[in-house]
Parts: structure tokens; sequence; C-alpha cells
């Protein structure tokens, strides 16, 4: 087999058999296809995209580069969450221990932050003394014991996505349907899960920017679960500002929290959150229905059951469950800024992306790999696309190592402010899959 | 300046700037830039293709990577051609001496064979003692005393198309209309000549298959020669078969020289010659039109001026100019194996690539780059499309080292037989430019 071969079929249109895509896999990974050879195929591959078949190879060829978890000594339909994220996103902080509390075992692999974005491995890092880096053995020991388990996603998981990644990251190829598709799929198929929930956001403060495209990646990653026998569903949900009112690490914590005791139960990050643990509910089998997972899942919190795994979960592997119950013991940060309105008016737009970077700024986040963040730094957003404000009205309450760090007019000019009432639409725009 | 936001640009449709092109091609030859990113950048470019602008640029950054000839001592408007070749394409050697005869200085740069393909730096290498690699001051002197030059393409003529050229082997990015014009004009531009003639091939037994992709390629070149500032003049020709009854080094000799004797005058090569020569003379300013050109052709042959200036050419280069007249001075195959038709019928087609396959493997071409040749073998094709053969006629005459060699058959399964006639269509299909 030649690798020009591969790129040549796929510079013309045709579609790679999938020994074809394993031997580029392999090659790519140990090194004997060079560099340009698979970069010109990335290229090729946005051009010409990939058929579910291709992208199925792909993702099976990565999975299959590196260790995969066996699950197996946990009974029951394991069901995992992924998200394409987003600035606020916490929602594996509070789906993870409802859906473990309503007995479908919850397995997830997490990342790090860089950049705008925050990792769910960070917050997480939040709780004092949480173990963040479990081995396989403490993995599945919290997930037969507590039902959940989260963990930094480790390096001998699809090593060949990681290759290929920081290739696509220098060649402009990241943006590519299949590839993130191959990309996303092959860690959670190495993941063990049986099921798997897709959380697409779409919008200005999304990595996908339109409906339309998160539909495409949406429908891809269904296609390719499906053409692989897993249980696949997947919402498009709307991200037009950051979600919740926290960011930053031990504030999303606090935040997490909060919904899991009952506050904030209207707000869009609790919605979103129930909503997705009831779909891995009707995916785990522990439920016949929507309704009827909505129902354990409001169950979970209001019987404080959800709240209950978390502490278990977090004193099981060596944190302070305590915390959870006495913010105080959460990392604080020196000194909290209030940034006020300088106008009155209505808010049209937030720019989550913007505010992502000035949390990064303040500590919360990674400018480079290897940073070490501040966990007790970060905002509340005390306002929300759509609502009214006064002027002198405090919108950021900024939590900063100091005072000084923070430069009110950067958090001003995250917003659009219009005169006249705003509409925010609806977060769910759409659901696919069985 | 971010190799990563050139390629970005190419792969969402974006024009880039000569200023981008050049930062890329000065990185991709001095390896500041990575292949991979070169690669990438290849591949968008086989996608979204590029502006005539961008095209421009790219051939005026990879001249300049380089050595640049300087002309100017040699009075006269200097004129090139370039043809995209084929097996048996031994116009140089007749062209070259025609136009310089008639009074158009004629430098070239030529080079070597590569698989079914032969060289034009090979062919006057089969004439005893001649300088295929001249100095610039030989290449000069050769210009300015015979008004014809032709020698080996040296290492310091756009080096970065030599760079450029390895990575798009192993890329699949060779087929691309602007890399391609780029690649073939950077070095005519560097070779200093003042006007250019094109000869593009289409055909079964040509790179170019189908007369569009020749037509679009021709119009490519022409647009970046125009965009320049250039004379520059394009046919789009036939290629079915070999061209000519020659392929292999010393016999293409042999057949070059009987046409500049006025042998075969009403033959393909002759005719193509002969236009491609009086194309040359008008854009060189020595006929006011095509009909006055071609009468100063047809003198340069009957009068023996053409094959005089060859004489000289290899005599001034150190060449043996004896052996153009009296061919047993050239190299000499052992052994000479006709190969006869097994039926009758009519030839439809003959398979060019076939042939120069079959010629490279008794030694006329290389297989890899630094084989040494033998010059002296090679074939006469006794046939041609359109013709009428019986069983038992010769088809053709194998000159090789040994007959052992020779296995007809293989001779006979590149020509199709059909059992009724077979119209042959027109080698001239369209001319481009002013």
């Amino acid at each position: 087999m030649r690798m020009y071969d591969l790129i040549y079929t796929k510079k013309m249109g045709g579609e790679l058999t999938p020994e074809q895509i394993a031997f580029w896999v392999k090659g790519a990974a140990d090194g004997s296809i060079p560099d340009e050879q698979s970069a010109s195929l990335l290229m090729a591959t946005c051009w010409r995209g990939m058929t579910t078949a291709e992208t199925l190879a792909l993702t099976l060829a990565m999975r299959d580069s590196g260790k995969r978890l066996d699950l197996s000594a946990v009974p029951g339909v394991k069901v995992d969450k992924h998200s394409t994220g987003g600035v606020g996103d916490k929602t594996t902080l509070i789906l993870g221990p409802i859906v473990a509390a309503c007995g479908v075992p919850c397995p997830m692999f997490s990342g790090r932050g860089l950049g705008h974005t925050g990792g769910t491995v960070d917050k997480f890092a939040a709780i004092p003394g949480l173990r963040v880096e479990l081995s396989e053995a403490e993995f599945l020991r919290s997930l037969a014991e507590t039902g959940f388990a989260n963990s930094a996603q480790t390096a001998d998981i699809a090593p060949a996505d990681r290759k290929l990644y920081a290739l696509r990251d220098i060649t402009a190829t990241v943006e590519s349907i299949p590839l993130i598709t191959a990309s996303i799929m092959s860690k959670k198929l190495a993941g063990g899960a049986d099921a798997l929930v897709l959380d697409v956001k779409c919008g200005s403060s999304a990595f996908m920017k339109t409906q339309e495209e998160a539909h495409t990646l949406a429908q891809s990653m269904v296609d390719v679960g499906r053409a692989h026998g897993m249980r696949i569903r997947a919402l498009v949900t709307r991200m037009d500002a950051p979600l919740g009112w926290a960011i930053g690490n031990a504030l999303e914590v606090m935040e997490s929290v909060e919904i899991l005791r009952g506050e904030h139960g209207d707000s869009e990050l609790a919605q979103m959150s129930f909503r997705l643990a009831a779909e891995m509910l009707v995916l785990g089998g522990a439920a016949k229905d929507l309704a009827a997972a909505e129902a354990l899942v409001a169950a979970s919190i209001a019987k404080g059951t959800a709240l209950e795994t978390l502490r278990r979960f977090v004193a099981l592997n060596g944190g302070d469950a305590r915390a959870l119950d006495d913010f105080s013991r959460l990392p604080q940060a020196g000194q909290v800024v209030q940034v006020r309105a300088d106008r009155t008016g209505h808010v049209a737009a937030m720019d989550g992306r913007a505010l992502g970077i000035l949390a990064m700024e303040l500590g919360a986040g990674r400018k480079n790999q290897g940073d070490v963040l501040d966990l007790g730094v970060g905002l509340r957003v005390r306002t929300r696309v759509g609502a009214r404000i006064e002027a002198g009205e405090p919108l950021f309450d900024v939590h900063a190592k100091t005072g000084a760090a923070v430069d009110p007019a950067a958090f001003l000019a995250t917003l659009r402010i219009s005169d006249g009432p705003v509409a925010s639409g609806p977060w769910l725009l759409e659901q696919l899959g069985n």
C-alpha cells in the first residue's frame, strides 16, 4: 500500500477503504508516513469530505492506536456525554451525579482548558484534594461504587488522534466535519461507554457558528455512532453567551452545586443539564421515555440523591466533600470588583469568547499549555441576553487576585446594549438520533 | 506573516498576495516553513486554484529563488520553446537550428529523461563528444556564435521549484494548473528569453489526457506570460502515439537530422517542428506573419542552413559534427530485431507510454534517476495510427543490446488493431496567444 495512492484517491473525490485508512493512521502515528503526506491527505479530506464508512474507519483506527477501557466489570448500560463546549459549560459536574444517582453508570473523561475555554478537569480540580487523574483501577472503582467517574484523559488514549490533531492545528485542517467527528468519537469509543449523548453548540460563543454547521457535525457523529452499533442521540443547542453565571473554576463548582441543591432551576444551565441527563437516562434504559426520565432527574434533585452522589464521588477520590456544602473551603480570589452598567438599555449580545479570555487573563485559564491556574479567580455574570439593565447596576462580579488587575471597560465591551427590548431565543434548537 | 494564515486563506477560497506567496516560496526553499505546511497549501491550491496574479507571483518567487541568466549581451529577441513533452518528441533538435539559422537567437535549457519519457539532454548526449552541461560562458558563446544554445538545466535555476516539485511528487499535488504553470514558467523566465512558444500536448500518450485540460494549461501559461509582459503563443497539439519514427537517443538524432536534410517533410514531426519554428520566428520579429515565417523555415531546410547551424553548434561545443552526416559515428545497438504484424487490419491506436517504457527497458531511458543510458538502443516505429497493415509486415525495428532482450509480443501489445479503416485526426487542435 502506498500513501500516495490514498492522497490521490481522496484528491480525485474517491472513497478510501477501511484498510487504507488504518494504514494511514498507523503510519502517521509511528512516523513511517511523513507528515507532509498526512498534511496533504488532511487538506484533501477538508476538500472532498468523507463518507460515514470512511469516518467510522478513521474513528476506529484512531481508537485502536491506543488503550481502550474495558468497563464490562461494571454492570448496566454505561452512558457518556460529549459537549463541543464553550465558556461556562459545567454541565458534566451537574449531570454526571444526576445520571449516576438515577442508576445509570456514567463514565467520563475530560480535558484541561486552553485559551478562552475552560476544561472540566480544571473545574473538578478546584475541589480541594480531589484526584483528577485517576488510574484505571480508581476509575473503575469510582464508577462501580458511585456510578460516576471522571478523569483527565490520559496520553495512552487515541495517541494517533493527538498526533494528527497537532498536525491539523498547524495546517489549517482542524475545521473538517469528518476529522472533528473522528477525533471526538475515537476518544469516546476508547472510553468504553455503550451509549452517548452529544451536545453540539452553535452561535457566537461556540466553535460552530451556525446552526447548519452544528447540525452537520451532530448528524455526522450520530451516523458514525449508529454505524458502529452505538446508542446515540444529539442535541443542537444555542450558545450566544456564557453558560450559567459562573466563569472560573471554583465559581463553576459553586454554581453546579447550587443547581444540584435545586437552586436556579429555571436557568438555561439547569434546563440544559437536566435535559441532557434525561436523554442519558433514556439511552441507559432507566426510563421508557423522556418524560419519565425528566421525572427521575427532578426527583434526584428534590431528594438530594444527585448532590449526595457528587459528595461520595469527591470523597472516594480524595476530595474534601465538605467544600460542596461550605464554599469557604473552595479556593477564593483575593478581591471582588463589581463592574457596573455605564448606561441604561437592554443586553442584546454577550461575547462569551471575550469573557473567556478575560477570565483566562485573571488566571482562570491557560494562555499556554502547562500554565498553572488560579482556581479561585473568575467572574459572576449578573445579567443575561435579553435583560433590561439600569445605569449603575452591577453586571459582573470580577473575582481577581488583586483589584488592580481589573479593567471595567474591558468587561463592559463584551456586551452589546440596545435601547429597545431584545428577544432571547430558545436554547434547544434541534434533536437528532433514535 | 504566519504560514497558517496563508493556508487558511487558500482553504477558504481566498486570494494570496504576492508578498504572502514570496514568503511561502522563500520559507519552503530555506526550510523555515515545515514541509507539512507547504503540503497543506499545495493541496489547498489544487482545490481552490490560483488567480493569474497569484500564479505570476508564484512564478516570479520561484524564478527569484535561484540564478537568472542575463542574455542581454546577445543582440535580438531571444525566443525559447517549451513542450509538455512526450515519447519521441525531438522537436528541439530540429527547430532550434532552424530558428537560429533564420536569424533569431534560440536559448534553450532541457531536462534528462525519467521513466517512459526521454529527455532532450539525453538525445543531444548521443552525439559523440557534445557537452550537454554548458557553463554560462559556453552557453552565451554558443548563442552568440551559432544562434543556438542548449544545455542541461543547472541546479541553481529555480531551486524553490525543485524543492516544491519533490514535495508535490509525494503528496499527489503535481496535477494543478497553476502549480504546473509556475513550475514551467519560473524556469523559462530564469532562462532569460524574451519570448516563448508553448507546445501543450494532449491525448493518450501525453501528460494532459483531454484537449480541455491542455487548453486550460496553455491558457494559464499564456495569461501568466502576458501578465509579465512577455511575447508568448501556445499551440495545443494532439499526441495519441509517439512523435516520429524514432524512440531512443541516437535514433532520435538520426530522425532529426533526416528532417533537417529535408526528408520526411510531410510527417507530423516535420510539420509540427516547422510550425513551432515559424511561430518562434514571428515572435522573434524575423517574419511579419506565419506564412512569411514558414517560407523562411522551408528555405533553411532547402538551403541546408539549418543543418549547418546544428553542425556548428555541435562542433563549437566539443561534439563530432561528422556524426550528423555519417550515422555510423553515432552510438549503435548490438542487434536489430524486427517485430512483425501477427494479423491483418488497421492500426487504431498506439500506446506511446507503453512504447516509452519498452524503450526504457532496452536501456534508452532511466528507471531511476542516475541510471546510465545505452544511447544506441531504441526502436523504429514502422507504422502509424490509421495505417493498414498486413500479417507478417514489419511494424517495429527494435535496436537492442542483444536480441534475447526483445519480446515481440510486448511490442505488438502496444497496438490496437481494428478490422475496418481508422481515421487519424489533425495534430494541431488549437492556437492561443497574440
